[in-house]
């Protein structure tokens, strides 16, 4: 079973359920979200955990709104698996718990420090993580005076040297809103679509200085995010001009830096309401192939 | 030269500059502010880092605003140390940075990343940065819903197993408010007063639903902030009544619990006006005896 084409659960007595997970992770101590074999994973501490959880005789597969890379963060990841229905019914055994709320308990058990899972939810069998996002939103963050640096928040913070014009950067991010061809910013892959709809891209302050972007976008593809961060901050260093990002856009030529991954992370999934699940499924597989990676 | 006792440093060519330091760190990896014989401490690598880049005979020591215990984080922690003028002027080079900017830069090379030193000021030599401290913030952070952590968070963040009450907790705080004497939560040392002045005791929860309780006071002693969280947090658990905190402050005894240190950060130092400096220091020193600790 690939992940671009998910064989439908059996769901029922007896066969699947299709259990939706929502997490946060420190990407700090993490080779990314994609189970490799030999390296530490968010997907391969979570299967491992659900796999022990439920009994699983085959390690539990996961599906993720976004496969962020080593050292991404997330505060609103989605993830869904398939699991028996039977192993899931008998989580609570006597506590009086529902399943969901025993999955949740017990997994916080297992997991590590740096993985929390928010909630878990019985999910429609036409939910799917991936496929059936219509929004994902992302913060990155940059710190410009080191002085100011609060050490508490270097693991999700990048630091550069200033001051960076925040008035610029963001009137440069807006430069890029809309339905756009992002191959400037995308790592190409064969076959896959770059066009994607950018529906925000702000930057401000915080109460500590730090500045802070927010992205959102339909999706992304690979090294989007912080591509479109690195072109945003040439702006702000002053290196380039306001229209450089959006030239770039338009020539559909990479050659924009790729920030570090540290200050990104993925702060929301937003999808439709459940009688438009299939719908927006079908529709996604359709127009796009290839992961979703930033 | 005890640290109760500061001996007015020579001003002057040839003489000492009283430097003041503006600093945050990440308490995780400390064993405290105060330097310990085989201990990694905030103090110890302060000092050795001045003591490098000043090319001191001998290692330069340090008075801080608020000695924070084990594990207790700070982002705005003030310290002072008396340095060599001509070594101090020296340290621009040929660079035409001034001796702070030289120090301030060369001191975020050498030190380790969970200190950042934001600010290096010559002081008047009146200035203490203990005694002359008009008021101290902390910052204490609770998440009473562990399904709603952020990972990246969890340094300064104790989790409870809630709901907490926060406007039961809100108004047990402000009943400790003003002029008292705080044995109930301080732990007692010889010959030192417990009486201090509370300015602020105050709970919020933040974006993200976290509890921060924020807590000032003219001075601290010993545990003092951790056991006054200690007395509300029992509150907001229903194990106590809102009016149980005030009583234990008019017995005087103690036995309340002291919350763990990692969730405890001082935030801010406030000094008077130069011109009050010397009156002020003097004032304490009359006053007080024994560190603050917290």
């Amino acid at each position: 079973m690939s992940q671009d084409e998910p064989a439908a659960p059996r769901h029922g007595d007896g066969g699947l359920v299709r259990v939706r997970l929502d997490l946060g992770y420190d990407g700090t101590g993490f080779s990314g979200w994609a189970a490799q074999p030999g390296r530490r994973t968010v997907e391969g501490e979570l299967s491992q955990a659900l796999t022990a959880l439920l009994r699983s005789p085959a390690p539990l597969r996961l599906t993720v709104a976004g496969r962020t890379d080593a050292g991404v963060h997330a505060r609103g990841q989605v993830a869904h698996a398939d699991v028996a229905q039977r192993s899931f019914a008998e989580l609570p055994g006597r506590s009086g718990r529902s399943s969901e709320e025993a999955a949740l308990g017990r997994l916080r058990g297992i997991l590590p420090a740096d993985i929390a899972v928010h909630r878990v939810s019985v999910a429609k069998p036409e939910f799917d993580a991936r496929f059936s996002a219509i929004r994902r939103r992302y913060l990155y963050r940059i710190c410009d005076d080191p002085a100011s640096l609060d050490p508490l928040r270097r693991w999700d913070t990048v630091v550069l040297r200033g001051p960076l014009d925040l008035e610029a950067m963001d009137s440069a991010s807006s430069s890029l809103l809309g339905l756009n061809d992002f191959a400037a910013f995308c790592r190409r892959r064969a076959g896959a679509t770059t066009v994607r709809t950018l529906l925000d891209y702000s930057w401000r302050r915080d109460g500590l200085g730090v500045l802070e972007a927010s992205i959102s976008a339909d999706a992304f593809c690979h090294s989007m995010v912080r591509s479109l961060v690195g072109a945003v901050v040439a702006v702000g260093e002053g290196r380039r001009e306001v229209g450089w990002p959006a030239e770039r856009q338009a020539a559909r030529e990479r050659g924009v830096q790729v920030m570090p991954p540290h200050g990104l992370s993925l702060e929301e999934v937003s999808y439709p309401a459940d009688e438009r699940l299939g719908i927006r499924a079908e529709q996604t597989r359709a127009r796009r192939a290839g992961p979703d990676q930033v």
